[in-house]
């Protein structure tokens, strides 16, 4: 596959390497194994930990488990992105909360203004997606953390998903995931990653 | 502390979550051990294999490792972050690349008009920071099964740092990181994270 190998210097073990990075997957099939919504607290319960400036957490999450939802939510993804979304055993809406800032003053209370902070909706919507597009990395490795493939996408019309699911406006869609365990052909050979000196510079 | 207790239902081992997710946090102070690049072309090496949208890895990483970057840097940084990113043994710079699209025809041969997809400048730089911060969160990760704290700040002016370090236009400076062992009191107590129940909703 590619010359993925275990890091034996890095101090998170081999196999939580292979499980979380090097042989974890994008699956665009799944087999019909239910994901209970169990499993998703136990998801939560880990990634919840990961940090956001100012404790924000603005990462909300909706779980599409019926025919009726999933049915609608279907309608706003891009063609290619619409089997795999009408079948895996479970998907996600990840979105951003841009009322986040109610929470400051119980998740960040040595600073009691910091509500005050983000009275203007425009710096509020900013950091809410700023910092749910972060925890939406986190979650992507706490879905694998859990044994389970991730399928995140982007290939849907946003606008559209807000409109029907966030009516009264207060979440913004970012990335709808499927959930399961792979399925077959579950995935594309790897595209190759960019090299260190690609992305790295020193000054 | 806290409830936090590692979670043998999930298929990530014990050690693994608590390194990465219950007992790692955001570090304040570090010792003066240094993290030399080929600690941090371990986390790249790991990291890298992390999912973005059609490939992109629009992330970029500058490590400041001159007396005189630094200086630069700290000038930029608000007041509580400037103490910290003038001793911390390393500090990195994570930045969105708006050219990323350069690199499609490699990393994405599958889609072989996929560069003309991001034309337009302001589809493309949206495209960079979104995909970037989701990048983000799995760095602040990657640092830490390398054993090491992560200080991720966005308490900085991004578009000083911005004219200063990518004065050609073509990064945009996200967050600034300090990477390091924890040193003394590195760490404030835990702030409250939100219920299962306040974050996730069923339809």
């Amino acid at each position: 596959m590619s010359t993925a190998q275990s890091d034996t210097r890095l101090a998170l073990a081999a196999e939580a390497q292979d499980l979380l990075f090097r042989e974890a997957r994008t699956a665009n099939t799944f087999t019909d194994e239910p994901v209970t919504d169990e499993q998703f607290r136990e998801i939560y319960e880990l990634a919840k930990y990961a940090p956001t400036s100012m404790n924000q957490q603005p990462l909300r999450i909706v779980l599409v488990r019926t025919p009726e939802a999933r049915g609608r939510l279907v309608t706003h993804m891009l063609d290619n992105n619409k089997p795999k979304t009408a079948t895996a055993p479970l998907t996600a809406i990840l979105a951003a909360d841009l009322n986040f800032h109610d929470h400051l003053p119980t998740v960040f209370p040595h600073a009691p203004d910091a509500k005050d902070y983000f009275a203007d909706p425009e710096v509020r919507a900013h950091s809410a997606r700023f910092n749910a597009l972060i925890q939406v990395g986190y979650f992507i490795l706490g879905i694998r953390a859990a044994g389970l493939a991730a399928g995140p996408m982007n290939g849907f019309d946003a606008a559209g998903v807000d409109r029907d699911f966030f009516p009264a406006g207060d979440l913004a869609s970012l990335v709808v995931v499927n959930i399961g365990k792979p399925g077959p052909d579950a995935w594309f050979p790897r595209s190759p990653r960019l090299t260190y000196d690609q992305v790295v510079t020193v000054v």
